[in-house]
């Protein structure tokens, strides 16, 4: 594959102006037209959207597999209502929330968020408007994703999607508005790349809370300390949701970069792609060595959550660090899963798929290190963003999982925890041929 | 699909031989040089192709979710077969026959399709001929697969894949003639930008004629008129197929705009792009509630079909409509779906996995709201398109289904329906070591 | 690959100053400016690499589909981590074991690979190096995965691995060296556009040299000659790995074309498109019809190696044929599965999933063919390569798979075989609560 030989497949340019001398000048100094830019901008908010908008399918299969038969109907309906309630919230309010108001400021503007007229935008904004909120939609349906599978087999569906939509339509809009809508965490300097902190760890705080204030599965931990596992349903489909999720990164980390109509920008894109996929790699070695070390056998799970984890430590800085380095920073990521999941389990916290090691603890560490290769960013305000935005979605999601709990009660009555929350709320089985529906039949 | 759009994408080209000032001028008026457009065009084709190549896995998923354990790998099989087959028949057959021929006409012509040549191509069509051939051969599976839903669990394997040759060889395109064809419809107006009609309510009516000659399974529907349930085999399955579906939308809609040459095409993409998955949310949140008031409960599949019958809503128009107005569209088509599918089993016609309620019905839907938000339609043309198109096919696919009925018979034996085709007619069970296979061993 | 053509494409060049007239003349002639294909090029890498990327997960889930549920986590976990191990390794030593070194050369240079810096590249190489080291880095894995399937259900997890860091650092770079590296075969004119024998032939003599060393599956040969069956475990999970891969090859073919910043690239990457998919339905058709004759019965499993065997057939020249001689390329490659699987069975070669008949012996039919379309290419340089690159491979992959056997041992213990190696080695049971799992509790 002689890419060598590519080099002269593009010669020279020149397009005019006058005089002659003058006009290659000109051509040499423009050579990718305004608009060309635009249309190269504008596509890859449309590829890297698509790619994370497979996403949502992803953490779907991801947790209909890490969940038992009997709730996996309900986690199905739960991922592909939070998909669509995350669309339509970030259109209704969340977009201007998050983008619209005073630079510097805590809190954007309310209102309908309006695409671009038919048949064309402004070009001075280098982009279709309307390709940009498709990106950024796609990014808080994954914040609320992220709580999906923490809260899982025990939470009641609507109380669950009401949340869902406080989250997308308030509280990840305020913390956006504070960094990538140019609030005052951006303007003190706060470096998250494409989200470590500003959708990870922010998904993950609200799915800490709300364990807390939900409880854990009946029967998970005994009086004496004891933990009962209670295994997935299907490992294909939990690794398939990890592949997806994988393979949607490349567009979550490397549309982040939100241009590509010059060789600088898609020669970063390029780079963040590499990165990306060696940050998941790493986290996958680390995790499959540790579990080996440590308990003799290896975990598949945890091989799975070492990719995401691997991916979540690499998103806060997924353009400056070398191959190797972001190798290293995946590594750290897998290792911190294998290290966290048995931690929970100690102070009682169930997380059924294994979100908050992943999204919380994986993304405070890929905001803490992005220092390490990113000279324009501090320890310093690092700190202060992942405390800030930490608090801020700490208290208001446990505010909110409080009011549910109290006025319309969130945790599915004993005898629908028992018996599943598909038959309880869903009506229809996972797979009524065989798992736990056949032995009922 | 405004295939006058193309034309002026590329249109202006010539970077003439004058005078500098003329020349500066006209650079000015060429930002994005005829190649360059070219390559855009082309590209969206591909990207468009290969989203919608995608959604013959989520047809295979969905119907394989759907569908009871002992009819999975002929569901499977189908899938598979029909997408090859009607890859096949468009190249030799297929599309010639829908856009060659006269302006205005009612058929095409006949002959196999040849590429371009390599190393280059016509630089004024504006875009590679393979690319067009790859984007509308897609289209034409499309059709095939919803109709290998409808019919599951009772049709025999080879006057199936009969049918599918005669579907995508010659009945979708020749009412394909009739608009994106450029034949009498098109010259009448008729408005359909990526296929409710063309393709969704075509495949709809194929499936539907097929359902009534074919008679429902075994047991579905009692004398005293009650409807017998039988559940599909894997939630996730359907769920992940719907996902692909949904993903693979974007490309069905999006590049159905057919150019992305210039600021305003990209830009028109994107809306279509945001536009599309707010329909589908919209699908998704109208059945939720809907079905959550009806029976209090909440079926998941109604949530996917919802999902679905809000993208086969926006297909007819993706790219006038606000974006509030497309979560209601699809809202609408949600509300359908969950009204439809009883109508259904209440005429006793037998729609294994809701695909005339999804795509026959919302199809109709999405075709007659046109007008409201695209001034250029007309709500008498858009009727008299679904009457002649729905007729054209109902009754020509009704033909088929009967010859093939009377020469080697559709039916399966009920003996082989009982043990269910997979055994009957693939050889291999979809779950061997359970589901209906185990209670075997 | 044609890579003479991509000179020709562009060189233009020049950056005049010139009258008007004459740079007129030149701007007409230079329609796509070297920044405009650098970022054409290099969103080609990116896109096709994504799309291979996913390839891995198609591997996975047609792996596990094939498998018994007893060794399903395993084979999840052998694909996510040989996967991670590739990337890494091919930054660590192959992408420069493989692209660096003289000319006309056997072996490249070590040393671990650097991406471009931060914002920007040299032009003059003429696209993004870290998105070419991406989609390089893809391929690598593919060879990987070839192996993982025919090895299943005995072999033990550490040696595979082990085995696939030198497979994909070392071995396939080697042979990759000889083509695509500018190495002798390069020179001597061998035609392997992307990878038939290059990477489906190499990693099925890496596999062949596996099972034959390991040994077949307890129980599957008798001594009087007889077979027993052992059926995979989900049928839908093979298909849906089917589907995976079908799509990914567009990327595995279509970026082959290595540029698209020239109309004659991008109508090339079409045709490409347009034959993968022609060559795949092809090989469907081709083993369902011929089963059908056979058998009496179509096996699903057929078709969709019939699919896979299409693709790998078309793989070495999917630019040259037309569409029906892709289909009949495809066809042939249909055959060719058929007919060798039960071969390998009389031999006792134990290829759990097949990948021997579908990776080597349609990569060698096609490899042979490229000179019936191909005028650059002869068929004694292509017989040439076959030999050389299978003989080394094999030669060189026996001699590890013997160095693990002896020293670590390669095979699982008789009783972990039989309860299966997902509670033996990986501690997780793929399906708990269904399958063989649910029988134990």
């Amino acid at each position: 594959m002689k890419l060598s030989k590519i080099i002269t497949t593009a010669g020279v340019a020149s397009l005019a102006l006058l005089p002659s001398v003058a006009l290659a000048e000109e051509a040499a100094a423009v050579p990718v037209t305004p608009e060309v830019a635009y249309i190269f901008n504008t596509l890859l908010f449309l590829i890297g959207g698509f790619l994370v908008m497979w996403m949502a399918a992803g953490f779907a299969m991801l947790e209909a597999g890490l969940v038992r038969t009997k709730n996996v109907s309900m986690q199905c309906l739960k991922n592909i209502a939070l998909y669509s309630i995350a669309g339509i919230m970030y259109l209704v309010i969340g977009y201007n929330l998050m983008y619209g108001g005073a630079e510097g400021g805590f809190i954007g503007s309310i209102g309908l968020y309006g695409f671009d007229p038919v048949g064309g935008d402004a070009l001075d904004v280098g982009y279709s408007t309307a390709s940009d909120w498709f990106f950024q939609m796609v990014f808080v349906a994954t914040t609320a994703s992220i709580v999906s599978g923490t809260v899982a087999e025990r939470i009641k569906l609507w109380p669950f999607l009401i949340f869902v939509v406080v989250l997308t339509g308030v509280l990840y809009p305020i913390t956006g508005k504070w960094t990538w809508g140019a609030g005052w965490l951006s303007s003190m300097g706060f470096s998250d790349f494409a989200g470590s902190t500003i959708v990870h760890s922010v998904g993950g705080w609200a799915a800490l809370a709300g364990a807390l204030i939900l409880g854990a599965r009946k029967g998970k931990y005994g009086a004496n300390g004891s933990v009962t596992p209670m295994p997935g349903s299907s490992i294909p489909l939990a690794t398939l949701g990890t592949f997806i999720l994988w393979l949607g990164w490349f567009g979550f980390n490397g549309a982040s970069q939100l241009a590509m109509g010059s060789i600088g920008d898609v020669s970063d894109v390029s780079r963040i792609f590499a990165n990306t996929n060696l940050a998941a790699a790493g986290g996958v070695v680390a995790a499959i060595v540790l579990t080996q070390l440590r308990y003799g056998k290896i975990d598949v799970t945890m091989a799975l959550n070492g990719a995401l984890a691997g991916l979540v430590s690499i998103t806060a800085e997924p353009l400056a660090p070398s191959g190797l380095a972001s190798v290293l920073i995946g590594a750290v990521g897998g290792v911190l899963v294998v290290v966290t999941v048995p931690l929970l389990d100690k102070l009682k916290i169930d997380d059924v798929v294994g979100a908050i090691p992943v999204h919380l603890v994986a993304g405070i560490w890929g905001t803490l290190i992005v220092p390490a290769t990113n000279d324009g960013a501090s320890l310093g305000t690092q700190i202060i963003g992942i405390v800030a935005m930490g608090a801020f979605t700490f208290i208001a999601s446990a505010i909110v999982w409080f009011i549910l709990k109290v006025t319309m009660g969130i945790r599915a009555s004993e005898e629908d925890e028992e018996r599943g929350l598909d038959l309880a709320e869903v009506g229809v089985e996972a797979y009524p041929e065989f798992g736990s529906g056949s032995q009922r039949l």
